[in-house]
């Protein structure tokens, strides 16, 4: 069923080069760290390889095609354009959300995310000397959901003045509704609590509705907002350093420019925007491809646990090629579960409490690679838990 | 006289690409920025096509053959081999200052420079909240020299605790000594104050000498120094956003590494490892031709303007591939009269009054590229000046 132009089944072969997921012993599999085993859209090689044979790679700085290719994307992929001028070049969506923390907030303030969530969110509020505050999602039978009262309560605090927002959610997959999404921007524009949308998983939903993008919300409250966005999960170009800041409010987007600016993460390398413009006006075919397949990976890796692993339960939502493990039947210590497995099977897969919140009951696993790999891991998972009871 | 192996002659056209420095109307010629107009070495566009073939592009991390790789080229070029764990990969060296400045110095605290120079150590200064304090090179006769009391003077004011010093400097293209190296690092190290070294134009020096890396000095010295060193303006390679912290004292390497990475600047793209490594495993001889072509280009420039403009005086060093002129016979208010030859003959140069100090009667030329373009530029020069007056 997958789209036979682009190839799901070979992935490179990582081990001794550069690539941290394959910094690993002869044996193990990793299936933590967020990106994917298997080649990016033959579209941007070749806009990469063009950009290379230029030979001279003096100092650059986006023009109009790129944020052109920006807003195509977006209007084709998600239905709603965003304008040229609403949009800021960064070296990548960390480097924003540290930039944007040390920018739009002050030391010691709160910071509010919602566990379980993308622990790297941690460290760019808490390095920079900001507190962590979470309204913890609430898991409610198969779906988490946001527990709307602690959530302004949380937001009507004098010290929290920054919201992260991770739509769609890693590590628990979940789509946000438009709904839900306007209504988490009026809420903050209320409380006067900027919102800052991560939604770097936004591309790679497994359903037909998509995401709602935050920079789309109707009304004041669309001044409050920052969305970043990449190809980077989408395409696996995560070394490719390349992502936009789409900031429709003049005031917060003048305040999140001087930010990346200072800080040096606005400038474009040699491949950034060649590539990226090749990803976002020619890598349509290919994501819809690679839904395809990781479509198969889950609905196989959810048929195998359901067979093999009774005592554990499938919990992702239709976001993220992250698949969202409930081992509470396991152990409440999933660290402890995840270096068991690693140890006796070699299989490397991140441990739910790292995300915080109530992650210490979960692991969560990375399908994006050949269905080969899926179901190695699938059996050594089995192995694993097996072995620890 | 140049090696016959590669191609100084021709310039690849980068008009209508996101260069910064050809984003020129029709007829103008860019001699401004520093970057250069050749080609880089063909062994980094061969190791780069290289890297693209493999198509998955994850999260990286520098291993053991790229800290060798440095290594390599400081003990064959510059005769001094840093230990491996001095090092530090990060994005580039403006981001490495920003970084350093914010982490070493106090908001409010004076870093200590040497206009005129390099006009972004400004913004990395002022943008952060500090201050910037010049002790100002003295003009000589025909060079600059270092005011050594009033130096120190400056670096024992309490509020100074960071220096950035310009090894070799920009614009005036001053090689210091190993001696004045050493006298600045002891000078530095009794009053207190981190010595950053900016050694980006260490590469490029038209005599047999060459510089002296801060890194190797001698003694107690040695534990305070911070150089900062990368392949971008040796091989034209600015974009390629790659470089590399050498900090030998312990205790400031690992400030300088939780500095750099808070600020998201350590980690590498997809092409600064490989590309790196095969500049600095596989470029000399690129390298060695390179500066054959601009000792051909200095000269040229050098006998025009004696012959052509008497009122104008060569005033640089052996360092860099920016020419210093003392234009104070035509003006005093360089911006002017930059302003004036571009417009009237569309030759872009750098006006020496950004670089603060006496550079208001300077102008800065780039003569790294082609020796058409630098007959052509300095045609342009003449004609400017000419009816300037
Ligand atoms: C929610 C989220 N944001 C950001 C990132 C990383 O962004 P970048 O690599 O652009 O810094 C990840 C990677 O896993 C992620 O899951
Ligand atoms: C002295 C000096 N330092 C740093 C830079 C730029 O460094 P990077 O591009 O690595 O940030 C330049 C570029 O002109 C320079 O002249």
């Amino acid at each position: 069923m997958t789209a036979t132009n682009y190839d799901f089944v070979n992935a490179p072969d990582r081990r001794h080069t550069d690539s941290v997921k394959w910094d690993v012993k002869d044996g193990e599999l990793p299936m933590w760290i967020a990106d994917m085993d298997f080649k990016t859209a033959p579209e941007i090689i070749k806009a990469m390889q063009k950009k290379i044979a230029l030979g001279a790679f003096g100092y650059e700085w986006p023009q109009t095609d790129y944020f052109n290719a920006v807003a195509d994307w977006y209007e084709k992929e998600h239905g709603f354009r965003p304008e040229n001028e609403w949009m800021i070049f960064t070296t990548g969506v960390v480097p924003a959300i540290s930039s944007i923390v040390r920018r739009v907030s002050h030391i010691g303030d709160n910071v509010l995310v919602q566990e379980p969530v993308y622990n790297i969110f941690f460290n760019s509020i808490e390095n920079n000397g900001r507190h962590v505050l979470s309204s913890d999602l609430i898991l409610d039978g198969q779906t988490y959901q946001i527990n709307w009262q602690d959530l302004e309560e949380k937001l009507a605090l004098p010290l929290t003045t920054l919201m992260i927002f991770c739509n769609p959610h890693n590590p628990v997959g979940k789509v946000w509704t438009k709904a839900e999404v306007q209504k988490m921007a009026e809420l903050c524009a209320k409380h006067h609590v900027v919102l800052l949308s991560d939604e770097i998983h936004g591309d790679i939903v497994r359903n037909d509705q998509g995401y709602t993008s935050a920079f789309s919300v109707n009304g004041a409250a669309q001044e409050n907002v920052i969305s970043l966005v990449s190809p980077s999960k989408t395409f696996n170009v995560a070394a490719l350093h390349a992502a936009t800041a789409i900031v429709p409010g003049e005031n917060l987007r003048n305040m999140v420019n001087r930010g990346l600016n200072s800080d040096e993460v606005a400038e474009p390398n040699l491949l950034a925007i060649p590539a990226t413009i090749a990803a976002y006006e020619h890598g349509h075919e290919w994501l819809h491809a690679l839904i395809e397949q990781l479509e198969e990976n889950f609905a196989y890796a959810e048929r195998f646990i359901k067979d093999n692993l009774p005592q554990v339960k499938v919990i992702t939502g239709d976001a993220t090629y992250l698949m969202w493990l409930d081992v509470e039947q396991v152990t409440d210590d999933s660290q402890k579960l995840a270096d068991f497995i690693r140890k006796e099977t070699g299989l490397i897969i991140s441990a739910g409490s790292v995300y915080r919140g109530n992650g210490h009951d979960f692991l969560r696993i990375n399908l994006a690679c050949p269905m080969t790999m899926v179901k190695d891991g699938m059996e050594r998972l089995k192995k694993g838990i097996e072995y620890f009871k």
